[in-house]
């Protein structure tokens, strides 16, 4: 079985509660980076009995819970925290460390804050950035994760008045060329649809080109070269014909287009992929919840399906 | 009970096939503007006995359907033609009339094609846009409704790029205004959610400053002047906290913000309400399928509900 690593995020957030509940749960063997003292206030706050151990790289232990343990500067108090920030960033480097260097195959993220990383001093625009950095200036693209329905984002945060200038075909090419991997790894090779940008495809150039100009080119090339993708589709019928079974997965073109179903559907069971680092990644789809934390009120599904997504990519 | 009116739409569309399905479900007094020719093929197709009485104005009858019985000269064929178009029209204005009149307080629409009147010789933008005329220029705003979720539009057939420019105080406080007017008309009154145009609302003006500049002041000024509302929230999130019963409605900013969510929830149930004329006005939320027209295959879904919701709307 494949070796995956997950980090618990900010020890303030929710990230080491959702952790604990969904190990409890699934009893998958994975290696936690994060510090043994969250962990067990986790496990407190939750009722929860289990028994970590401390480990240099990703060890199967069996009744315990291996564990990377690392300083968490006695992080106190709640909401972000230059402390909280600064041990989430150590943790993700050591999970990169670990993966790039061939220790571990699939790596599962917490719940970080980028406001509480800045805090301690570090430039940090977001785990993806830094993972993408790390493993030597990657592009890549955020896919929204549900059994039922599957979107990746040719653009994500960026105003929306922007997102036009940003479509270009060579990233909804890649967005699908990277979405079409996946779905290969998955298992679940089939058809990629292509939303359109604008309100039902542009009608034909009357409101909005860009369906003319850069999708439809994209989609013709990709095509010929042997991609099974149809598009633009209106967005507004695609998230329907994709759950229907029309496609495996469905590529958009800005965050709130692809955001807005998934959230709906699969709100607390989304699983957040990043597709075109050099290994498996997923992580859970929301934030770090400050608000509810240590209550053991945050809802573990979607760290329970971004574990067993990471297993299922590797073959598990 | 107040007097309902609807056109069937073009003849060779499903319009009249769904409006017969959708009159014998739900036995309500609806006078039909149309062709009785149309309406009988369409009873055959989905084999239902039916019997139609021409009439001169809205006239409850027993047992018998009432049809201002409109002149399809003949229409034949399939697809969009200029003798569809013209019926089509011609059936628009008499139910504008008729209901601008007094002879009527509701108004039902059928599917029509564009291409159809516009192939007769009519300059014809969309349905909506010749009632609003017909009303002497009135401002309207897009609903679509389900009776789990209503979302009302700033902006809907425009180009994505340009609604960032479209978006203005004032137009978003319009569609505020009417939604409450019409949560009033249906008798439930309470708290309406306004979305945000970037993701993650902006964040803080770090991506897209709409919210700022233009979105919260709006609300402000709602607040000031008594509207319960609440806003901007992420797009991603504001129909799940609609549906779980925070919101009575949702303000979008755009086309597919809206319609992405209501279509995935509600595909061949949703209504499509025009707020802003001077009568009750509800539509199909699909178009004329000229593809699958005479087969009696449409789903009628959508006219039962805007038949309905009329209804209910007059307080009925």
């Amino acid at each position: 079985m494949g070796s995956v690593i997950v980090t618990a995020g900010d020890p303030l957030g929710v990230g080491p509660e959702v952790l604990v509940k969904a190990i409890k749960r699934l009893g998958l063997p994975v290696t936690v980076i994060g510090s043994i003292r969250s962990l067990k206030k986790a496990c407190e706050s939750c009722g929860l009995d289990m028994d970590f151990t401390p480990v240099d790289e990703p060890t199967p232990l069996r009744d315990s819970v291996p564990v990377i343990d690392i300083d968490d500067f006695g992080v106190e108090g709640s909401g972000p925290t230059p402390e909280g920030g600064l041990h989430s960033y150590l943790c993700i480097r050591k999970a990169s460390e670990l993966i790039l260097g061939g220790k571990a195959e699939a790596l599962v993220t917490g719940p970080v804050s980028k406001e509480a990383v800045n805090m301690a001093g570090i430039k940090f625009t977001g785990h993806t950035e830094l993972l993408a950095e790390l493993a030597g200036g990657r592009k890549t693209k955020m896919m929204l994760f549900l059994d039922e329905l599957r979107v990746s984002h040719v653009t994500t945060h960026v105003a929306l008045k922007d997102v036009p200038r940003l479509l270009k075909e060579e990233e909804i090419i890649l967005t699908v060329e990277l979405t079409s991997s996946f779905l290969g790894k998955l298992g679940e090779p089939g058809k990629i649809g292509v939303s359109s940008l604008n309100p039902h495809a542009g009608e034909g150039g009357l409101f909005g080109d860009e369906e003319i100009r850069i999708i439809r080119p994209a989609i013709e090339k990709l095509i010929d070269r042997g991609y099974e993708v149809e598009g633009p589709i209106p967005a507004d019928t695609i998230f329907l014909r994709a759950m229907r079974g029309e496609f495996k997965a469905v590529v958009a073109m800005y965050h709130d287009q692809g955001h807005i179903p998934i959230k709906l559907l699969g709100f607390n069971r989304a699983v957040n992929v990043t597709l075109g680092l050099p290994y498996v990644r997923t992580s859970v789809d929301h934030g770090t919840a400050y608000d509810i934390a240590g209550k053991c009120l945050a809802d573990e599904g979607s760290m329970v399906n971004a574990i067993k997504l990471a297993f299922r990519l590797l073959g598990c």
